[in-house]
């Protein structure tokens, strides 16, 4: 089992790395799946964690936890439903969430489970699925909440998610959770807002895999964020909101405006 | 005015150039804005042509032309519609489109004018913005139609329009194109299927440009296709579909089982 980090040295430069014992052992590699450890280990307060992968899409499921789908009286769907969250949209911990400059209203958090993609695939089956996720992470997928319905004939999914900031990724990538034991557990200005399990998934993490790469070609760092149940609410500029995952860590963000 | 492509040699080898007198003129740089050209002149017949540019994301936009929402019974939006295409849906002139190993249902093309992103931009003005587009291409939005609609609860888009190969993007990049005049010509195996004028566009250039920068980071090489008009239909497999606008040139492609 290894969890892993990326992040930024106290001059600048960028490494990744994986977490043992509160400390970092700084690896090299072209990604995570060829990487070597180097020796060299960094203390944790030494370094500012950035999101834990680079994703080329991030994407978005909808409607994926029982609870949820049944208060808001959906039937569950045939198929994974989504939309694609831009490169652009993703942050770490600690980064800024930035309320765009064009937009005063409604911004909720969504705290979810994020897949993390180890190696390219396309069209593979649920039992081959496992074997293409490099593990697990944690995701606030920000909404812009009054931006869904503003058009009676589209549903703007992917505006209301697509703004810069609005994919918080991290703090770090678990090779090997059990997610049907977890827990999302999501903190408002330290009032307890989401604490769902991980069980109560429609699509489980091989079968979304499975699904999602027969729809489009998967690469390495790419994240399926898999969906919200209920707790979902809103934050006011300035509010701080964490997302954490036994065994992953905590994720924090504060709305800036 | 450059007509800008992209392409490989016949020993495997990318480059671009600019189309002159029916030759490539090699250039050289990080991109096209940095562009020297080498003095080396390339026959077109020598090379492939490639995507013109390499996107981080398309995005398409619907709902952006008079006709077809007068015909659909659709109001005018108040700010562009649109969904994400993924960079793995790209393909180029003469590339197959790929009918999903998972789809047996009816696929659909729409021509459309493609928008290059010439430089970075967010939160940019109308007036600003026609300074952040590169130039014009000729996009090919390919669509599994049938699945947009079949769940009743979440429309489809991203789904139906983010296959592999179902952005086909090309030949070229015209960095003068007077959008204004032009028309966009759709040939499905040798009859003419959509002929519609690019003065019906709901949002121009500009304002589309003006209006996504403030939602999302724009980089250069992503493409923005701005919608289809009336004459939509669909393709059999190995039909051959040709998107054209005067000055642009020629976008070929075949739908492959």
């Amino acid at each position: 089992m290894t969890t892993w980090v990326r992040y930024t040295t106290a001059d600048g430069s960028p490494g990744f790395g994986a977490l043992e014992a509160g400390q970092i052992a700084e690896h090299q590699g072209s990604g995570y799946l060829d990487a070597v450890a180097t020796g060299r280990r960094i203390a944790l307060g030494d370094v500012r964690l950035a999101a834990p992968c680079t994703p080329t899409k991030v994407i978005a499921l909808w409607n994926n936890f029982r609870a949820l789908g049944e208060k808001l009286g959906k039937a569950a769907p045939a198929h994974p439903l989504f939309l694609i969250k831009p490169a652009t949209s993703v942050i770490g911990t600690g980064d800024a969430i930035r309320r765009p400059q064009r937009y005063a209203g409604k911004i909720v958090f969504e705290g979810e489970l994020g897949i993390v993609i180890g190696r390219k695939c396309a069209n593979v089956s649920v039992a081959e699925a496992s074997s293409y996720i490099l593990g697990y992470t944690c995701v606030n997928d920000v909404t812009a909440a009054e931006i869904i319905g503003e058009d009676e004939n589209f549903a703007q999914w992917t505006r209301s998610k697509g703004f810069d900031t609005f994919s918080c990724i991290g703090p770090a990538i678990h090779t090997d959770l059990d997610w049907s034991a977890a827990r999302v557990v999501t903190v408002l200005d330290g009032s307890e807002r989401q604490n769902y399990p991980l069980s109560d998934m429609i699509f489980t993490p091989p079968e979304i895999v499975s699904h999602l790469s027969g729809d489009l070609t998967l690469y390495p760092g790419d994240v399926i964020a898999v969906g919200t149940s209920i707790g979902v609410g809103s934050m006011k500029d300035g509010s701080h909101v964490t997302i954490s995952i036994a065994g992953i860590g905590e994720l924090h963000n504060t709305l800036t405006p």
